[in-house]
This record gives C-alpha cells, structure tokens and sequence, in this order.
C-alpha cells in the first residue's frame, strides 16, 4: 500500500478528531461559559489552526486549509460532533483518540516540515514550521481561551515530541534518503515516542527561578 | 444612486466607530489601566484587525489597510476621538453608535467574502472569512485585553448574524444574482437581523458540560 | 566605518539580548511554570516575533528569520543562555543589557521602516510597522504569557520612542535625505530618547476613565 494513502487518513483523522477534542475542551472550560460559536470556533481552531499558521509564515499562497475545502468540511463534522455529544467520552473512546492524536502529532510535524522545504526554506526553519503544524492549533486554542500555551508549560512531552519527529525527517531528507521513507520514519518516530511518553508518564520539569 | 458609494460610507463610518468603540472600551477596562499608546492600539486594532486578518489568510498582496491609507487615517481619527472625549457617551449617540455598527458587521461580512472570492476562494472559506472580517477586529482587541473572544461565550448573536449575511450574499452569488443585487441583499439581511436581535434580546445559550 | 555594518552588530546583539530576556522573564514568571519548551519558545518569540509580524504584514516573501537563518541561530543561542544561566543578573550585566536595549530599539523600528518602504509600502504603514517590528516580539510574548502587552499599559514609554524613531526616519526620508543619514539619526533619536527616559523616569500617564 501507498504510504502517502495511510498518511491522507491519518491525516484528516487528526484533523477531525482534534477539531473534536477542541470543541469538547471548550464546552469543559471552568472558566468561561462559551456557545456554539465558541466550540465550533475553538474545534476549527485546534484542528486548522497550526497548519494555518505555518502556511501564513511560509508565505506561499493561501493556507491548504482554504484551498482543499475537504479540511474545512472535516473539522466541521469534528467540531459539531463535539458540540452535540452530551455522552462523557469513555475510556475505550479516549483510547482510540490517543492513538488517532498520537500518529496524527508525527504526521504534522513531518508534513508541516515537507511542505516548509517543498516552499524553498532550508533545514532549521523546516524544523520550526513542522513544529508550528504540530502544536500551533492547540496552543492557538488556548492562548483564545485566555490562557497560556499547554506545551509551554510543564508537563506532558507533546512539543518534544513533535521536534523529534521533524528532526528525523529533516536529517533523513539531508542524508539524501527517499521522501517516502523519510516520512514513514518521522511519522513512526513520533507517534511510538508519543505513546512511550504516555505509558511511562515521561514529564517535563520547570524552568523556574522565582 | 449607486449602493457602492452608500457602501463606501458605511465602511469609513464603521472603521471610524470601531476604532472610537475600541479606545473607549480601552478606557473603561476594569482590569488594565492602559495608557495612550493602548488606547490608539486597540482602537486601531479593534477597527482594522478583522480586515487585516482576513488579508493575512487570503495572502494577495499587503492588508487593505496598509494600502489604502484612507483606513489608517479613519481608524486614527476615531481612536482619538476616543481618547480625548471625557463625556459619558450618552443614550442617543449610543443609539446612533448601535446603528453604524449593526449597518457595518453586515458589510464586513459581505466585503470579506467578496475579497475572498475575487481571490479565488471558493464559497465555504469565503464565508469563513466574511466572518472573520466581522468579528475578527473585536476579537483581536479581546485577546490582546487578556480576555477570551466575546463571539465564544454565550451572549449576543454577533457572530451568528455575520455568518448569515455572508451566507445569504454567497448563496446568491451561487445562484449567479448580479454582485449588486446580492451585496445589497447581504448586508441589509445583516443589519435587520442584528437590529432585531437586540431588539428582541436574542441571546446564544452556553453549549458547557461541566 | 560604515554605519551599516555597525546596524548589523547592533542587530543581531539586540536579537541576542531580547532572546536572552524573553527566556529568563520566562523562568521568573510568577503564573506559569514554564519548561524548557516554553522557556525557548518565549525567548523565541521576545527576539524574532517583531520582524514575523512585520513581514507577515508587508506580505512580500517569507519572513527574514526563515531565510536567514543566522537570525534563527543567534535567537536560538540568546534563549539557551537564559535558559542555562542560573545567576542572578548584576547591576553590571544589567546596565548593559539595557543599553544593547535601547540601541536595538530604535533600529528595529527604523529597519521596519525601512523594509515596509521598500516593499512599496508608503510613509504611514511604514511607520506603524517600524512600530510592529519594535514592539511586535515583547507583545505577543506577553500574549503568550496570558497578560496584555505591557506597552499598552501606563508605565515606561517603549513604544512612543519606537513611533520617534521611525517617524524621524521616515519624515528624512520623505525630505530626500540620503537613507545612510537617515537611518543613522533614527537610530540614534531612538537610543538617546530611551536612555533619557530611563534616566528621567518619564511615564505615560493612564487614560482610564472607569
């Protein structure tokens, strides 16, 4: 099978299921009692947002996000299945998210880097942008809930991972390895190192000096 | 008389109350005590961000505002307007206010989807991003004020008017209605509803789960 | 000597230093426990932030940090340093910190300029984005830090010796005068007026009126 077909699954999986994940995030806030402009909003936030940002910074036409409508149709049917599902997601269903959010976290990363290098741009800013893909939407969405970005704080490896992620890939491509196997290397990089970080509750520490 | 220069007025008349809107909401935040150079920003924020966003997603050429000058020196106009009056804006120039500012998110809504489609945009990102012209500005400033948006919460029907405008005003254009016929038709649609959402109290619900 | 290569140095130090400042406000930051991602991220964002903004605004090309690259490195180098340095930072350290501060400052804002004006942009975009570029990286670091830009609140004038410097540059420019003086006196107000309001401890006074 084509890699790059398993690659477009995972890809709008991620999309939907983090358009999902947004929209429920948004509906749990404590803080701030938001309507359905507010879920819907945040659910395309979170799920479009990165890949938003990183195609405004390469600059090279409008975001992919505008252009191949089936993105913007995938985190709406996200986002509103997020908006109507009362039921409390239960423990198997938040383990298909994991698994689905985990691949979808490498993938970014690495598309985001592909297209980055694919504008002209060389290595460091490639690895920058796959990260923006990454972990711009979530943390889009939370700086317009009014808080901080998550990966900023400590806590979960989510930002880390995504670097590695494009790493891999980025020194893969310098090496003069194949595109495709590259990108299955980044992609599979990311997604068990993702899952290693969950099953051993890996954790960031503080930078603090107050 | 041709409803493109009655347009051309709403737009100067509802950047200029955007901007005055803005500073004067500067100026009554309870949280921050901002000083000048806050004032003229989110002033000018408030007036310009959401055009200046939707020129940043559609990536053609520099932001409107930064192009022709007219918006900048509008914008500034009323920022400082809202800087120096000390009077309590009293109940008839607020109405007035009201009605610029339902007339304008209906033209916003209109305008940014048709600078979308002139783009090359097809329908469903061009309603995107009639909204986000609307509401984008006062989101923006809502940000940059260390708030969440206040389209997300539960509240007026701010959003959900300008997303009907710019719906109505792309249908028709689906349905090949002249661009006059249909501009004009979007934005009273917009401005009737908003009028009539405040009128009658229309107020979103919170879609939380806590 | 020429001048331009003294703009360079002063360029890169100040890219260094807000970098640095960005990274230890980060780790002194009395809300969030920021890690090594967000620590990097937010010197990041202190140093390149500005000129992003700036050139996502004049739309002509990727911004300058992606194409080149020694910006990317010099702020990567500047984050690292506030991130590993655990002293506290004496008086000496300090006073020069503030001096390659204060130089930087006003060559952001006259190299803003300066690149708007070339990009075909007139005398007041060009001057609001001396401005962005000046003041754009400490604001949406401060954003991203879950607070309101501290220029817009009443204290130190920061952004109005930005807006002098650019506007004595641009009104140089409009005057014919060659760009090396130009940039030489811009740059130079701009330094001379932040240290004389450091030195004079000259505030902006709030504009609330709650």
């Amino acid at each position: 099978m084509n890699p790059f077909f398993l690659f477009s699954i995972i890809d709008f999986l991620g999309v939907f299921v983090a358009a999902f994940g947004g929209a429920i995030a948004a509906r749990r806030d404590q803080r701030y009692a938001f309507d359905l402009v507010g879920v819907l909003g945040l659910g395309f936030v979170s799920a479009l947002g990165g890949g938003i940002c990183r195609d405004l910074l390469i600059q090279h036409g409008p975001p992919l996000a505008f252009v191949d409508t089936r993105y913007l149709v995938t985190a709406f049917c996200g986002a509103t299945a997020g908006l109507m599902l009362d039921l409390r997601v239960d423990a198997k269903l938040q383990g298909t998210l994991m698994m689905v959010d985990a691949a979808a976290l490498g993938l970014f990363a690495v598309a985001g880097a592909t297209r980055a290098m694919e504008a002209g741009l060389s290595s460091l800013p490639a690895l920058l942008l796959g990260l923006t893909t990454a972990v711009g939407g979530g943390s889009l969405r939370d700086v317009l809930s009014g808080r901080t970005p998550k990966v900023f704080e400590k806590g979960e490896l989510y930002a880390i991972v995504a670097t590695v992620a494009a790493t891999v890939f980025v020194l893969l491509r310098l090496l003069s390895v194949n595109h495709t196997v590259a990108s299955c290397v980044g992609v599979g990089c990311g997604f068990l190192l993702r899952l290693l970080t969950i099953r051993f509750h890996w954790m960031t520490k503080s930078a603090s000096i107050r």
